[in-house]
């Protein structure tokens, strides 16, 4: 049993492929996260650490592309990156495909030459291996005698491919080069669950319904959502029975935040944004809809299900039922009696 | 002669049918909202009531589906309810239509079995009743030695069919199963008068121009607007002559509140939002468009207007000229002088 | 030499027609800008001026059709008119073209005559003069009690025509009469350098690449954008290397200031927004690709470059192969050694 030290989430009957196909694993861990190690908390970090990682990035199976962090361990979405403002992530990409490619990130700074972009010579050949820095920084003063801020760095932000195939990397992306960078602001809540949800033309994480992620969570844990929007559709992200505010944290900064609440958003190309919820608070544990709200999208697989399970980790009534009635796209009346608890099946990547 | 006890308002020109077709009424009720009903302003409202109503569905002409409040009163939108946080809304849904279908709320709390969604069983049968509980509450402390709150369910919603046709309620949607819930926080300050315009498909309130709502208020008049998206397409609203703030309320919460302000806003299907403006401010009565800004979509029909009276409710020089250009798609250079006041004809549903 | 007397920036190598077309010219003047004008800097204006001027629409080669200050000198996009809060701008526009056609306003308070919509039968024949007015304030009390306020006129907003070819002005928006226009708060930053990206169909400023707008500054100035959203498509505005606040300045306003950091921003029709960044800050000079994320746009031609020099206005190394690399569409690998500073060309209009 592989307990999370902080939850006790049992994590044993997630196989590690699973794991990293969903991204459905905890990741509270403050700087460069490998999905499928175990989440470590926190409560701060040093000022200006600069954290080192190897990225590999590969072919996979259906067609697709993938970064990981070692030889044969490259997923969609890739593994996520976490640091703090003041941190600097120095990324030695690897590049075990045979086009061309590169890494480019959203939201922290760096030079021409961690750009990522060709139209800055910033990419991998096939076969090469090349250093990107990305630094952090927190907000400045805006001078000019204003009590303005320049912005800091924190966000829910992401990087993707900007090379392979074409010039904006239209292939890598589409085929699967993506994934979540958080930046963090000092103080922030660390979440116990995080989930990465990419909606890739008409597709979440380059799978459609019923491979799309089941995201699972216990009654009562911090659950961090991370969205991200790809490809040349336009897309809104819908969750049922949760709600967020629409501001950098997704939640209330005090009494007078103006920010407006909601439970759909705009996910469009290059977007992105992030928010924690906790689990089923005030509605209660079950399977629960995550879909776009675009009709016709929902309607040809870009839904999943976000799994609130009994705070002790056992099934609700009816969840079970409802997750197999979304595997078996058994539409509807689907009035089978209560199963037995635990047999919730995340999605394997095949 | 049937007066707004508030405002002064005659109504009696506007036909019921009218009424609960365009949405075009004054609605400043705390709860429940029954369209074509006197409006009532009441300061505040007691913590925790627990508002219970009944709800219709059933087929309309033109082959439509709506929500109404009694048999044979449905109406595309369907009625608009409206609590503060703290209330909870016990819907009793019938079911009058040959097919299978829900109501499924936006922002608010509810179990498993109030979903409105197929996943989770939970839908009416043709025919079937089935009660909805809605609950409602305000901000928490988010925990963890934050200042933060997780945010409460204060906002402008919208409640739909989540099984009409497909597990999505694709088919209740396009053909008119949707309105809009309302949920305020103590001390919000409530309008003389409220509309309701969906952008569904390429319509507004399943019309398009000229059979879209004229809107009406009077000079100074605090008139509060939803907007609701819904279906496969992308719009922006656009309101000639009056802005708002980019947040819950549509008013700055003080001289440090940062949002945005706007006059155009993304309306994509799934999301809503609302604010307040005091008609004609500034710029005075008149007939003033509100269209979707996506040059084809007002172009085949997303246009409407907001009618500006003089705050005795004369009509302003030209504004009828405007509404009959609007009517006969007159367009251009209708140079007609100016007529009797109070001859605007609000849309009759047909 | 003609040097910008705040920067010390030179603009004898732009050509007047460049400038022009590209709206990459500084424009930190507090009321009416002309393109082109050399730039002033002012710390305040006067409450409540009335600033007149004179617009002239007219044809223009390629098939369009710009807005100018001068007989001969309309450009796409028109000229930036700004001012104060309290500022009145009185329009005199000439129409020089062979079709009806208007100037409609976002943000700002104006009466139904000056609508510019023929709903309201406000608009220009050909060779017609006609007066719009458009007038500003600040924000004011929202009353009932309440310490909320209407918002006032400050934003970056914009104008456009909306009577060309239909009644939504749809063929003059399409062929290029649209600008933007600012209005400012008291004590809101003013910046060294302006510009406007208007994202109209699948062009920027009507033009697609390589022909789209070079952005020029130096590193460390700080940098005004304002991006306009027009035509059928959604679009995202992405910016390489550089964020901003998702709120009305760009800026934090405080360190409590709960608004997202993007960079990255949906950009649909009739939407627009605006922010500061310093140019290069922490990331330093260079190319720096400003894009639509939609892939499938900035394939085909919604991207350009913001370039950013060396704070003494020398050319940083790799610059001017990134600038002729995108010229050329001389995709992927140009590796061809530094070149000599200070040849970046502008595109030119043609």
């Amino acid at each position: 049993m592989d307990n999370d030290a902080q939850t006790g989430w049992p994590t044993r009957s997630l196989s590690r492929r699973t794991v990293l196909t969903t991204s459905a694993v905890g990741l509270a861990v403050p700087a460069v996260v490998a999905p499928g190690a175990a989440p470590r908390r926190e409560a701060a970090a040093q000022d200006g650490t600069v954290k080192r990682v190897t990225v590999y990035a590969e072919a996979l199976p259906g067609n697709l592309y993938g970064y990981g962090l070692a030889p044969g361990e490259a997923t969609v979405p890739g593994p996520t990156f976490e640091v703090y403002e003041g941190d600097t992530l120095e990324i030695t990409l690897v590049n075990n495909t045979d086009r061309r490619m590169s890494i480019h990130p959203h939201g922290v700074d760096y030079s021409t030459d961690s750009d990522g972009a060709p139209l800055n010579n910033s990419f991998n050949n096939p076969g090469e291996t090349r250093v990107y820095t990305w630094r952090t920084r927190g907000m400045t003063g805006a001078g000019g005698g204003s009590r303005r801020f320049m912005p800091g760095s924190a966000g829910y932000w992401h990087y993707h491919d900007h090379a392979m195939g074409t010039d904006h990397g239209s292939l890598g992306v589409a085929r699967g080069l993506y994934g979540a960078l958080v930046v963090r602001r000092r103080g922030d809540l660390l979440p116990d669950r995080q989930f990465v949800a990419v909606f890739n033309e008409m597709s979440i994480n380059n799978q459609v319904a019923p491979h799309t992620p089941i995201f699972e969570a216990r009654l009562g844990q911090r659950v961090e959502w991370i969205a991200i929007g790809h490809g040349n559709q336009f897309h809104t992200f819908h969750l049922h029975a949760h709600r967020w505010a629409d501001n950098r944290t997704g939640m209330l900064e005090g009494p007078a935040d103006p920010s407006q609440v909601v439970d759909n958003k705009d996910l469009n190309p290059g977007s992105s944004f992030g928010f924690q919820v906790i689990a089923g608070d005030g509605v209660g544990p079950g399977a629960w809809m995550y879909h776009c709200h675009v009709q016709s999208h929902s309607e040809t697989g870009m839904s999943g299900i976000f799994l609130v399970r009994n705070a002790d980790g056992s099934m609700p009534p009816g969840a079970q039922d409802a997750v197999d009635r979304f595997r078996g796209h058994a539409h509807g009346t689907a009035g089978a009696a209560g199963r037995a608890p635990d047999r919730a099946q995340p999605h394997e990547h095949h």
